[in-house]
């Protein structure tokens, strides 16, 4: 039952992508640490500022504008310390691979420098309006190269 | 990318625990269809019933009076069908290993006879005021291992 | 600074419908009680189960299949008690006006015979593709007066 | 069943203290805006940042070191325009009254100059040990009396 663990955080590449998360109150649980599915949560939004902030794509606009789904196939997380109020996550973005219709993501998170959890997710390229799989659009599939390069 | 399938609904072993978890307006996005960080909170819940209704312990009591954490090490879904507004969800609980600190868990979803999900989850014991990893408490580890015979 | 009491339990009208909703880990917050936010999601899956329990209709099928948003004008809650793991809690459903382009509801709650809160809901019927106020449809119009009869 | 409108975002004192929050995919419902039990959400997020950003103070060491609860005696809010994916919203907090146990809170909202809602948040401070309710702690009664004034 072997752990993922993030990376050390001095170890990942100079060109990739951080967000800063602050751990809220509404975020934690009776066990006073981060609630797990809320990492989730967490996690979209980071993906969101991505595709703005590395990418110079609008996540929203291909939701909304374009009817091209996001959404997942596979979503994972390895959770190796607890977050607790006030700190302050650090979420980098790595691309594992750039498929023919989905995106692999790595995207390790800390507190501090210390490692927090590692999630695996994987996005999946929808026409929202036929419901099926669509290859990933040109313009996703061009700028995840380059970033994954950027990265190397 | 191999993405792991929920087993056929009728190929479940006959003892395994079920529950059917309706799918709100609230559980869906601008997509229309179930934001995957939410089945994470489906799952928690379905959890915390399969400990009362096939493990015959009180979650909360874990928590609130024995200050057990039952934090997950891991969690991991693969989605293989989008759930929709009005759906029934059935899911079904599976112990795939009862470790010495930590339980692994397969739990399947279902929208009728069909395949939603799949989740791995795997619970690791803490000790909330002592912040560190724990043994499986007895009665939950006996009760866990009961269980995991009656599915085989 | 008056805050607004669920009344007795026991004074309710015996045509009020209920809904029973268990308190879970996930809805609570590090002070160990329902975080105030999630009573508003809990409200939200009691009025849809009121819709088809109560009223006979679909709530789903209204956004979904007819395009008719059913959200909030106003949505408040008074505190009075906790809530916290584990305890059941019983929601009831009062109409206190059946409005042109509205439903205004009262929703208190407990835990046991004890008030725990209660809320005030006004739903504001919409056209959910002109994005514009709409009278609310006569079924629902229909079936929320013959409801706010039967609580007479 | 008149609904409170923000006032204008131009005619806010100089001294309040805005907070902006982006409204992400995951803040949005079916009917493609954002839903209403999230906006409580993100409401407790600005207090949390208004706490220390205008006032000076530590919100999550009154909960985890003082054992001070911040909760709410009542939450609502009134809804005048959806918010939709991709606006940028302001926030704006207002002291209504410095009460002996309870602080009542008004907060609008604004996307961009138009308001988009506006909510009352009274929160009423409790011993979290001995679960009753306590007077505000006096430098939580003197810094939100400062600002009080300040944005007169």
């Amino acid at each position: 039952m072997a752990r993922a663990a993030p990376p050390p955080l001095d170890s990942l590449p100079a060109g990739a992508w951080r967000a800063r998360v602050p751990v809220r109150f509404s975020h934690c649980d009776p066990a006073g640490i981060v609630y797990f599915a809320r990492y989730f949560d967490m996690l979209n939004g980071v993906v969101e500022d991505w595709f703005s902030g590395a990418l110079g794509l609008d996540y929203h606009a291909f939701i909304r504008d374009r009817r091209v789904g996001l959404g997942y196939a596979h979503a994972g997380c390895d959770y190796v310390r607890p977050g607790r109020m006030g700190d302050q996550l650090t979420f980098a973005v790595l691309v594992e691979r750039v498929g023919g219709g989905s995106l692999a993501l790595s995207v390790p998170a800390y507190a501090g420098s210390e490692g927090a959890l590692v999630a695996r997710l994987v996005i999946a390229t929808t026409d929202l309006d036929r419901h099926r799989s669509i290859p990933l659009p040109e313009d996703l599939r061009a700028a995840a190269s380059r970033y994954q390069e950027l990265c190397r």
